[in-house]
């Protein structure tokens, strides 16, 4: 099992699109959200801070949906940047994605003070558009579902 | 139109309660949503500030997620309280409900340095939990739309 990322995806993006408070490595104030492969599985760690509450306990949804957000986004840009044959840490720029849809089931509330581990398996559904199941645990307990379809940015996004 | 919230849920929520990352008026790090009622509509206002971005010029979508969570348990909550005769502002204690399951259709890349509006329809679906439709704007273009279910929140969670 990997306890660590060491080549993240989010590592290769490119510098203008890095920003993501999600997983944007430049953004000084965000997650810092990093995804990397764990044999076919995609894996991200992160340990939510004593802010990220929902009630005194347990962790707001809304961090967790936004790690299932990112995870889904990087999981696809591996995935993709691996049918291309390249792995992080290759130093070949990745295809960056951008979120169709989100969708959480939250299972149990999730206890504070623990690094979350999301994991990911990620499914082709279209050339430009991948599909990525995610688990999200605190632990050995799984606390929420999630399911986030992923398409390669459109060069429109560029523009700002 | 209600250009601003006068009498939020969350300004009502017992203290306990009151300390959640989108919306707890008492975490200092969070977003702070309010939301209120726009005769039988829920809103929700926010200004997303510069970190929450996405890529350069566009919000993040965790955010939005994050959004559209906190304005689903606080419409369940309106709803409820209203359905039980009370307005916020009332000064009785309104429930408190947690998501089961977020859903988020990104259906445009939403422009930062706007406000953003969620805007709620409530429908009960058993007496403890209510499910939310959810449409984000920035000014008049639909951004994203949501659905979140939210449940009473268990007498379990307080034992924290």
């Amino acid at each position: 099992m990997v306890e660590e990322i060491v080549h993240a995806i989010q590592d290769d993006y490119p510098e203008d699109f890095a920003w993501c408070y999600g997983c944007g490595r430049l953004n000084t104030e965000g997650h810092h959200f990093r995804t990397g492969w764990d044999g076919s599985e995609t894996v991200t760690y992160y340990k939510p801070g004593p802010q990220h509450k929902a009630i005194p306990g347990f962790v707001y949804g809304g961090l967790i949906a936004s790690l299932i957000d990112c995870h889904g986004t990087g999981s696809a840009s591996l995935a993709l940047h691996r049918k291309n044959g390249f792995e992080p840490g290759s130093f070949e720029e990745p295809p960056r994605f951008v979120t169709a849809s989100l969708h959480v089931d939250f299972l149990k509330p999730t206890p504070d003070g623990q690094v979350l581990k999301a994991v990911g398996t990620v499914e082709e559904i279209h050339p430009k558009k991948f599909k990525v199941a995610v688990d999200v645990f605190a632990g050995d307990v799984l606390c929420a579902k999630g399911e986030v379809v992923a398409v390669v940015m459109p060069a429109s996004f560029a523009n700002k």
